[in-house]
């Protein structure tokens, strides 16, 4: 007997995800779900306008994630200028999708908002003062922002984060004129994806690499197996789609090998405390 | 001519999210959206079992999820041994429904398995020491969080984040066992609503109160107007739960008012340093 899922769609789906061709899904699944498995990364938009509303559509989406203790700690710039959008490409290391998209939004952690309410009602808001407000700011803002982008990839659209924001984070919050205390977590490109440029699911580790049983356990040998597993699957993924070859654990390296490789956001705690953010 | 949405759920569920009977949809909707509009945050468990396989659905949501330059720096643990999830319930500011759901999900930021491949290639990591690598794991597991909530609810499961995990981070990471560099930023609570206490649609702020156009501007009086509004919607929900009635606004003041009413969520950038994370 062989157990597969009931639609060949979302095997297909599976085996792109994690590289390989025995990955099935025998769980429970849903359409839903379905549109899920299909994430991938838009980088090439076509030229087709956005459809009218579509923000109030995006940010009713984003507005019914779970927000820690209902304090909606985040905001949303919606930039669709062009010169604004260059710019703020130009200080997100020059990505030129990020000037072509037609939409721009940028997620913002906010604790401007609870600090002007309790300004205007004479309360004393030292609880936003600790590094645990911040962290309140990113989760909002990341919650709303994957229901942003589950909305408008069923609405047949594409989008791309842009974690380059944190690179020079005080050029952009002068850009977007915040207040003391908001700050770009990331931005997301928006935008019908170009049909001749098709992107692909990416590959991803293994669910077991990921996923612990009731403790965090997992045997070292067990955990190498995976890395080179999947270190193959990417370059499968890079030579299936004409990019460079190279080990995702090597890419990895490279990536936290040293502080010029955060391409500036090695300053975050910094740029933090002039943006206003305690973080005590 | 008025112009409504298709779907008359549709503005039954926008009018419960913004407390505003005026409320409709006038952009593109979708199925999807219709889902993501209906979620609520669901904390009484019928004692119905959990679909076989769930597990793997959910974690093929979660990685499908955007990951920050592929790093996939968070994991997950999937919590079900009674006496496991009570001890954690204790932790978490003693919420009986975080013992009581049959699966209970913490969702890691977590630095310590590029540490572990830096180590075993001998390759130096001092990437991770950096406050933005602790941003990089809180965004990733957020955005994996957020796809287990769609995917959950679409098969028609409930779910609860559970933010107070963080209120003994140390001890939680002791029960289950975290190696160094891995945080438990929230947990998420699963199971099949009890149809007897069927969870409401909370309403939030108004959009205009949290998107921004081009820059980030909003008059005072505006704001003020808009959190008024709030406070009175957040009262009819209360009203309309048996909740007890307070000012929205007035509630957060309380929650950020003093240290003490952070839950000892006002250590948290000393246990993180206990924990490993250096927070450069």
């Amino acid at each position: 007997m062989t157990t597969t899922s009931a639609n060949p769609e979302t095997d297909a789906m599976l085996q792109a995800r994690y590289g390989d061709a025995k990955a099935l899904l025998n769980g429970p699944h849903s359409a839903v779900i379905d549109a899920l498995l299909s994430h991938r990364s838009v980088r090439a938009y076509a030229d087709t306008p956005l459809p009218e509303g579509l923000l109030d559509t995006l940010m009713a989406a984003a507005q019914s994630a779970s927000t820690s203790s209902n304090m909606q700690v985040w905001s949303a710039v919606a930039v669709q200028d062009a010169g604004r959008k260059a710019r703020l490409a130009a200080l997100a290391g020059d990505q030129a999708h990020v000037a072509k998209a037609p939409l721009l939004l940028l997620f913002l952690a906010d604790l401007s908002r609870l600090r002007r309410i309790g300004d205007a009602q004479q309360a004393a808001t030292p609880g936003l003062d600790y590094l645990e407000s911040f962290v309140l700011g990113i989760v909002d803002a990341a919650l709303a922002a994957q229901n942003t982008v589950v909305a408008l990839e069923s609405l047949g659209l594409g989008c791309c984060f842009i974690g380059a924001m944190r690179n020079k984070p005080a050029e952009v919050a002068a850009e977007l004129g915040l207040p003391p205390e908001a700050f770009v977590v990331f931005g997301l490109t928006v935008g019908y994806p170009d049909p001749q440029r098709e992107a692909a699911i990416r590959p991803r580790l293994k669910p077991q690499a990921i996923l612990h049983r009731e403790r965090y356990e997992i045997p070292a040998e067990t955990e190498q197996q995976l890395v080179a597993e999947y270190d193959g699957a990417m370059h499968r993924f890079q030579d299936s789609q004409g990019m460079p070859s190279i080990d995702w654990s090597r890419q990895m390296m490279r990536r936290v090998g040293s502080p010029e490789a955060l391409m500036g956001r090695h300053c975050l705690r910094d740029v933090l405390n002039k943006l206003g953010f305690k973080l005590t």
